[in-house]
């Protein structure tokens, strides 16, 4: 057992769940709680660490994976709840291909993230995403790192199943969306089109920008349709995840309602 | 000038900011960021707090309300942000009544929420729900705190605008709403029907219950009919926030269809 914070493999998990850098080239991220570790993907999962007391609850570990029992003290300082459960995952890093995230083909519906920086939001977009049956989550270099331990809390485990990829070059791999048939809606406060009048059937991408800021104009320009989505009263603008959430499902109520006039018939 | 932080004002404000009893006695709330300050109501300003920077910055002050200068560092232990903005105001608190609430009748859209816990879920609700044009939000006992500095920042303004109420008898409550002609649809993840298959254009209320345990049993029973968001992946429920956006933008969308047909005949 574990029992200084001294050890190097605690000094390691910390820095991996502070540093973007560290995960990188380490190709890992942390994953913690016992309600993602249900959703944990084993063969991926290098190594589990286990405090004290939690070994002795005879609660559930993964199957497969090695691991290390650390003291119920080490444990609370490798995590960042207030309440730690007890249980964290080192897990590798995914590295899916844009084909991955146009499997889908004439079905595809991406969210195409343009500097996002609050991890709540990115990881309410892959939750939400999932949800709403989006096939793949495409980034700008600049958005938050998606293996920072917030937004993985925050994924509720989409995570483990969403295809995402950071695009070195953005406005290029934009084009390239484009030619692969995938329509981008910009979503744009000053947009002309209201967001419902729009068809979302077809592959459908929508981009959406930084929290503050909005898209860039060259992002922006290179999309087929800027929406907007109408709003009372004085309010500015929503929330990035909300904006991105009524998106996702008013693409996934039309293409419901393709499906239901098929069986209708 | 107050330079210490054991200064009397000091203290309340600080009180004030964290303790829901202390805001209920006074019947007050704190409200800062220069941002929030821009749609202060300044009849309701009791007073405001400057930091000494902000002054000196000759920054615009909402006119009307008097204010008191606070030294930098003092700002600094009355403020809950890291980089504060220097600027503060003590705010009387609201009381709505029902028919307020209901005040547009047969278009009243009414978000409903029990036991709602987090600030950013219920702050997020309101400023989501001024732009899809809700006309209310009422609320059971137990939910947060609408006066929690979290929610007020997370509003970005709503909270003065939107018309609220705690409601002492929650079931009760419900009732009379019904009584009054208004639709209740409970978001429910077993609900039978699916969301967009009803019609809001009719006084409606949206019930959304507790994060981690949904409705209880008495609420949803209340309700004229349970809906679902049908959800792809394996996604068990959407972040309440969420949730509570996609039904919200549902509604807006369905009252701006009827809006566009009346305009085209």
């Amino acid at each position: 057992m574990i029992t200084s914070t001294k050890n190097e493999q605690v000094k390691r998990v910390i820095e991996l769940k502070k540093r973007a850098k560290t995960r990188d080239e380490e190709g890992l991220f942390v994953v913690e709680g016992s309600r993602m570790l249900r959703e944990l993907p084993a063969e991926r999962t290098e190594l589990l660490y286990v405090s004290e007391s939690y070994q002795k609850s005879k609660r559930p570990l993964p199957t497969g994976p090695p691991f290390e029992v650390v003291s119920d003290s080490v444990f609370a300082a490798m995590s960042d709840t207030k309440t730690p459960q007890g249980v964290l995952a080192l897990v590798r890093q995914y590295a899916y291909s844009l084909d991955e995230l146009l499997a889908a083909g004439q079905s595809a519906l991406l969210m195409v993230l343009e500097n996002i920086q609050d991890p709540g939001n990115l990881g309410t977009i892959l939750r939400a995403g999932e949800g709403a049956g989006i096939t793949g989550v495409l980034m700008s270099r600049d958005t938050a790192d998606i293996y920072n331990p917030k937004v993985i809390r925050s994924t509720m485990g989409s995570v483990f199943r969403m295809p995402f990829l950071y695009a070195e070059d953005f406005l290029g791999t934009l084009m390239l969306l484009k030619e692969k048939g995938v329509r981008l809606y910009a979503a744009d406060l000053s947009g002309e089109r209201d967001y419902e009048a729009e068809d979302y059937r077809g592959a459908s991408g929508f981009l959406i920008g930084n929290e503050g800021n909005g898209l860039r104009t060259e992002s922006a320009a290179l999309a087929d349709s800027r929406i907007r989505i109408p709003m009372e009263g004085r309010v500015e603008s929503l929330n990035a995840a909300v904006a991105a959430s009524v998106l996702m499902f008013e693409a996934a109520r039309q293409r419901r309602a393709v499906v239901k006039k098929g069986v209708d018939k």
